[in-house]
């Protein structure tokens, strides 16, 4: 039972009754109508690799862990209709190679795709880089199939990009994190398979003009835009000291760097062409100071190389505290100064090591601990520095956790940013859904179980 | 008070106790929790311009209109974030300019959007003619703000491209037609203003070839297809005998239609070039017979006359039975013959007229009185006529309201398509947010007051 009792990162550790591994929609049914009539815990599991604990049982022992993996059919691809049918224990990987075998593209794409199902990236609303032109996990579902607290199942696996019939049902468990019931199928969009990239490394004088670099691109290459990521000088020199093989692709050590892609599923047009266009206008205009684009796809892949390898060279230099925030895309420049002032303030030799996803205002804004410091001492000033970063976020009208959820990581963290209304709004759906509180009990909200009467719903 | 008491069609007829027109979020708050102190229902109105009865008041005369037009203002536009800001009484009209002033599109789009209001629009997740490339009203949304039946606001107004701290609360009033509150303004998504339009009519072989032409046209030009409109003829010819100054773009009178749109933000590429380039290829591949690209504005415009004077063609023809579906893009063809086929069983004489949004599956099917029959009798046989067409677009796992809703005029045909584990989950959400039943009362879904407890929710 090991591997399903703790996370991926190894930060939660938990206890189970047992863990169960349904193969079909009516095996995970028959399991949770009997928890249901037992006051028994269920605690749906995935890949495994979320990063907020939302997937480990807690320490009580009272759940059980239902792990998805078995249930992971490929059950239509409607190529006509741009749709396909997937179980919840599908990995992302799987459902992308499905998709292009029709001629299609499946646009969700995450470092962890390999083993992260679908049914986990629709609990958490996954994002990854391809958001800015594609949408979240949210985005791209057309119909969901889903077993509720009680056992029943309820079929919305509907392939219609329109269906104004009552109340948006799906959107209730996209995102739910798994407390509202369990997602067992669904079916997504497809997209025209690309038929061409281009991507481009480009210096850029201060993250305003990163921003403005991107409205530019964004006009004068409309949709093509599928990626805009913004990466730190210091994020760069981990990789750079870190990886093997890895070199910084511009001279003069610039000061921030954005990682352009843009791709279209048309033959018919130049797309490196349009990209060496959009970037000269933008060094005519400031926003950028120097740029080379990949002339083969193994120059791509080095390129992306240093952005998607940022995270193992932070492991690799040692234990870190990281936060993942958005805020508005116009407020990021104001965000970083910011940030970097009030936390050099607190602790002048602490390494800020900033980067993300810039095209949808989301940071990975993490520190780094300074060569002096002890491990455990650097650990403990978490809180105080996710107090300095949080709030400013909330100043600016932003979120403490972009993509990657609430779990039990930040399940006490948001009641500081949230409203009482709004609070009351998600217990008062969760208790209407989930009456004896027990689905994944302890995560994104704590609800002690109990029949919701009248106005103390909400 | 008349003009607020009945639908602009004149469908429907109820009494108020009154007509409440707030200026403010605070206003509204203030009269709604008045009304629920007192148990008196609200009826939320934007613009009045919905097709099935959901803003117009019950006959009983318990309720107030509450009529949103004076909350009309725009609270900011972020260009750099690609957002607006705007209150739910802002037509859709003046939403659309206030974003062209600022170099940005937003691309909900429909034939009643110079009285129409956004509010409205995200109630009832308005569609309209660019869905295809953007969406319906519900995926151009980033915030919301509400106020709940109980008189308290709700601030979601947060414009953010990722926030996964906990449950979408958004997407519950969004489609929901104000029977779970009122939407008093929202955070909107902006998209790059449009530099390059591009507008074919195309004969094709049947509706099967018109499908196949939106995939190549999909796989050659992408994002650019904005607009795939279908025209069946029957619904052209209404359109040449009552229309002055329309002609048929093509000769040889063929059987379908379709009137396609590329757009682009991008200056640098050719969109017309594009255009003849997928077309030529889609008459190789025999999707299509013959085609005409409009060389002006006023040639585009012209063609998209023929498109949307189908309604008023209908209007002048007479009286009509309407239905507004959907099914996967893939079962169009069947849904077409089979329906026809049941239709010239049931009544031999009839006239179908078929057009729509085939990139989205829903199309406007609609029935024309054969010239013989008197209006009475005609329209005694809507009931008859729906069963064959609704049940045919359940078979098919289609929906029998595309993009109007459900409103009065489809609140218990609906109960006939969902189960009653769908009904039951949307009265469990209607009892938790709206207890005592006072939002919207009879429309979409019809609840006694009560408080649910325990399992009796779902």
């Amino acid at each position: 039972m090991a591997p399903y009792l703790t996370d991926w990162r190894g930060r939660y550790r938990g206890a189970a009754r047992a863990v169960v591994r349904p193969a079909s929609t009516h095996e995970v049914a028959a399991v949770v109508s009997l928890c249901a009539e037992h006051d028994v815990p269920v605690v749906p599991q995935g890949g495994n690799t979320g990063l907020c604990g939302g997937a480990t049982p807690g320490v009580d022992g009272e759940a059980i862990v239902l792990a998805l993996g078995r249930l992971n059919r490929i059950r239509e691809v409607d190529a006509d209709n741009n749709t396909i049918v997937v179980e919840a224990g599908c990995t992302l990987a799987a459902l992308q190679a499905a998709a292009l075998g029709a001629g299609r593209l499946f646009p969700l794409s995450l470092a962890s795709e390999g083993s992260c199902t679908i049914g986990g990236n629709l609990s958490t609303n996954a994002g990854g880089v391809q958001v800015l032109r594609y949408g979240n996990a949210r985005e791209l579902v057309l119909g969901l199939e889903a077993v509720l607290p009680d056992g029943r199942v309820w079929n919305g696996l509907r392939g219609l990009r329109k269906d104004n019939t009552g109340y948006d049902l799906k959107q209730l468990f996209i995102g739910a994190e798994g407390t509202l019931g369990i997602i067992t199928a669904a079916v997504l969009k497809l997209f025209p398979a690309i038929h061409q990239r281009a991507t481009a490394w480009v210096a850029v004088p201060d993250p305003g003009a990163a921003v403005r670099l991107l409205g530019l691109m964004r006009r004068q290459c409309g949709d093509r835009v599928t990626a805009f990521e913004i990466v730190g000088r210091s994020a760069l020199d981990l990789v750079l000291a870190h990886i093997p093989d890895s070199r910084d692709p511009l001279p003069g050590r610039p000061e921030w760097s954005a990682l352009i892609e843009l791709s279209d599923p048309a033959e018919t047009t130049d797309a490196a062409a349009l990209l060496e266009t959009a970037l000269s206008r933008g060094v005519e205009e400031g926003f950028a100071s120097d740029a080379v684009i990949a002339n083969s796809i193994a120059q791509a892949s080095a390129l992306w190389a240093l952005r998607e390898n940022i995270s193992e060279a932070q492991r690799l230099e040692g234990v870190s505290i990281k936060h993942d925030v958005s805020v508005p895309v116009s407020r990021i420049p104001e965000f970083l100064e910011r940030a970097r002032d009030a936390l050099r303030q607190a602790w002048p030799d602490v390494r800020i090591v900033a980067f993300g996803h810039i095209g949808d205002g989301n940071l990975h804004y993490n520190l780094s601990k300074p060569a002096a410091e002890d491990n455990t001492a650097f650990v403990g000033r978490t809180n105080e520095v996710n107090r300095i970063v949080h709030d400013l976020v909330a100043v600016l009208g932003g979120s403490i956790s972009a993509e990657h959820g609430l779990g039990q990581l930040k399940r006490d963290e948001i009641l500081r940013y949230k409203t009482g209304v709004e609070m009351g709004l998600m217990r008062s759906i969760k208790r209407a859904l989930d009456p004896k509180g027990l689905m994944n009990p302890g995560k994104v909200l704590d609800v002690i179980a109990r029949a919701g009467c009248g106005d103390e719903q909400i």
